[in-house]
């Protein structure tokens, strides 16, 4: 595995340069775009890396992925009176759809519907920032991971459309909370920042039918799990889903920093990292290095 | 198995009665709304059958999995210059999506994507729906495979919505074919008939790594399966696509004649039909079935 | 004259309780819906009223003539960089066309094209809304035209939507006050109260290439002003400018308090009102009744 | 009147160049596009000319105003109950507001309505293309109008996205009769040749309220001329309809080939042409020398 892992970062690090690093925020800017990253962890424990594994980036969209499984969580199904589980087919952060299905967000990767689980857990919550660190703090069973509160404040800045769609839901009566405080706490999320090594031991849990071996909880149950990583497989990866189930095969999940997710169910949980997006705001080099690995261990689901 | 297929039959049938039989043309909606029927058939070449097994109905939509696999085999990658692997987040006929998106459909699962395949299979075949049909029977291992001409024929007359379609992605220059006549063939396609023994077996290559066992075929490499199986789980199921993966969990298509298929890959493959649709168009006592066997065996891939 | 309008009044009386008082704030549904009013200024100065023509009313969306007048005044074309003055084809408060269009409105009388406006005029004024109170004022030629603050904080509070749109123009940079002020000032100017007898006197210049006789003023050139009447022959009536085009063929602006007026160019400026709306969000009777004089006196500019 | 017709067209040749002729066929792609003129012609029978005024062109889109005023004449207000007068705030051609819309057309003017009418007009005559030649030739007094059948054939074979829109308001049951008929018919009307003289004296009766001084035909009420009127001042620019309402002010009607004609209510017919186009598909010559026209003699009816 150990060879494999180099052997296949070795091969995508010439894609760098063929991307772009998320700029929309000076403070995602400033990333250095020549890093490149993956670790995997089995359910046995073992834990393999190559590149700069260890270092901590903006998880960004990959938080939603925690802020989901802590409303599944406390609230079961009852969030899906709130949202969906389909695939929107359309940019992550289109208002479009969002007025057509009368504030009713399609699934909770898409931004709007990312921001109907934060205003859930806002109401279950004093501090779901904090909740949602010290949560993944116990998943990835490292007490100190830290939200950076300059990009938090700077995504606030530039919260323009975000709001619009957090306003466009209270307009159709689906977002309960103060929509400053919501985008507060999400902007807050998307700042945690953890490494590729942090990321594959915290979505461990998911290959492992609930279990988190750090924390010793049972996150959630069995089939909550394949719900999640159904959820994961067709609506993880932006505009990008149906290709990333076309060419890796596995549940994953994808965030602006240039991390990307994944699940082997039953068996593995992997990160990989680059910050250089394509077009569809995916890890560019990390989606290739995840393609390399699922196509040479066999790992598809499907 | 089969005590467990009776079982689920049996929970199952009294939903009966609350779904829709396809009534948007009258061949279809004659068809006796308490039929019920499921078959497995396992990689090792065992049946299991409960309920109308043997019974034919129209197939409908689960045609376009047949015709994607027939241009695959003939043209490869090269059919992802004409549509996407995308799940739509649409209804299955919009023309919105396919307007802003010039023409190009997001997936061969949709109408307007089936319709390209259709229009890639008539520039290779000089009667293209008896190649389909012959496709068909090969796979299933049943020479008697027949079209129901009258079905296709009345389909024909309310080819209005799928007729628009064609002629706007025409407008945009993605179809290559006459209209009348691409059109001809893929109502023909929808017409065959074919029984839950059939297709259960007729599918078992996409979960044999691309071996057919009735004709000793490679229909595809065992990579092209897992993309197929890819397209199924993300787009298969109409609008409920992500329901699907969901409840289920695995890779399916389903047809509004009210059969739906399902592959476990790398060990079954499963036909349930029931006729009477829920208001996303899929069988309604179909996706019960489906979804207590494949809670009961565990066989979500997730 | 006088006639008329008794004879047009009684009328359409009979209308009262077919149609529906705005009630998306408390401070509005309270309204007596059996109001009716007319009030008929020449350009000569005479005045023919009938009904309750001395009451006032929640002028709502016809401050958006005043406010775009007083944008015109000051910065002249330069306004079109902003916005446009095509009809839109879609409700008043479509999030989509906005998004499609970049968040560039289609033209000043929809509300995110009110809110650009406002948003240019927050640039200039130190109080926006007094500003405005005071250009009605000076236009009526009536100093103690007021705002009613418990109707702009009424709405202000049910400002999701108008808020999801202001955000949306920042998201595409076509907003630069602070969202929240400038919806405090839009609040405002539609919260100003005026009777019929006011806003057919203020409405006056419109029909009087620009001159406005009770202040003197001339408020913009007669160029100007055949402009500010097309966009209102255009886009003055919700998604019914076509159809108010088409019975009563009168440049006109409506809103939501009931009331709507009318310009015959180079002749007289109208007013009528009646709180009952019709399902485009007009004014019911107040449509009959502009019809029926449009129509008597044959005053249709086409 | 004549000197100035002279000046303007002096005035706006200078912009001959800047715009493009229509090229989506090959038998309007060959047209000199230097090609200029202007007719006005008074409700009193003076015609002034300037330029080509006596060469004939390919009429298209305003065509569609001689068919709208067939159906109005044996259908009269029943024809609304097919499709709308209200601006349709999107390109002329579009499928997405008619998919929304369920088929039912905005307007006459836009390609589904006008494909509406002709569905209307095939309802009642046996030969829909001759009598709308015929009767253009008699509103214009011509005898000799013909229709160039290269043309309508050229438009025959580029028919896709009309047929589209055709089948697509079929499948929602507002077409009634066969797509392929009504399409032969729809170009051919758009194929007749007209001169700016011709028009300008078939649209004469619009001026002068509905009388036709040619023929001696009354033929729309006065009234019903208000309403076409109305419809062409708020949808008869395509998507400039506004624009041309703000700095023309006149109703009128354009179309691809280059021409356009404007209606001075009581008073004047007016045809433009000059076969290059602007990006909203209006004549960018003719729409420039109607704007200079209609300031320097003060036509705007607002």
């Amino acid at each position: 595995m150990q060879d494999l892992l180099n052997e296949i970062l070795d091969e995508v690090r010439p894609l760098i340069g063929q991307g772009k690093v998320a700029d929309y925020i000076p403070a995602l800017a400033g990333v250095a775009p020549d890093q490149l990253a993956i670790a995997v962890y089995s359910n046995d424990g073992e834990l393999h890396v190559a590149g700069d594994a260890r270092t901590a980036f903006s998880i960004q969209s990959i938080s939603k992925v925690f802020s989901l499984v802590q409303a599944i969580g406390h609230s079961g199904e009852a969030i899906w009176q709130r949202l969906g589980h389909e695939p929107s087919g359309q940019p992550f952060n289109s208002l479009v759809q969002l007025e057509f299905e009368r504030g009713r967000p399609r699934n909770p990767f898409i931004n709007a519907g990312a921001l109907v689980i934060c205003d859930i857990n806002q109401s279950r919550f004093a501090a779901p920032a904090l909740s949602m660190r010290d949560f993944a703090r116990r998943l990835a069973g490292n007490p100190e991971l830290v939200i950076d509160n300059k990009v938090a404040e700077s995504e606030y800045q530039y919260r323009a459309r975000n709001a619009a769609m957090a306003y466009l839901m209270q307009a159709f009566g689906n977002f309960h909370n103060d929509v400053e405080a919501v985008l507060r706490s999400y902007f807050s999320h998307c700042a945690l920042r953890m490494s590729c090594v942090d990321l594959a031991r915290a979505f461990s849990f998911l290959a492992n039918d609930g279990y988190c071996p750090h924390s010793g909880e049972q996150v959630l149950s069995a089939r909550q799990v394949k719900q999640v990583n159904a959820i994961m497989a067709t609506s993880g990866l932006y505009d990008e889903a149906g290709n990333f189930a076309y060419r890796v095969g596995l549940p994953g999940k994808s965030g602006v920093g240039g991390g990307i997710v994944a699940v082997v169910p039953g068996r593995f949980s992997v990160c990989v990292w680059s910050p250089e997006l394509n077009a569809a705001g995916n890890s560019l080099a990390g989606m290739a290095a995840l393609e390399l690995l699922s196509q040479r261990i066999g790992w598809s689901v499907f």
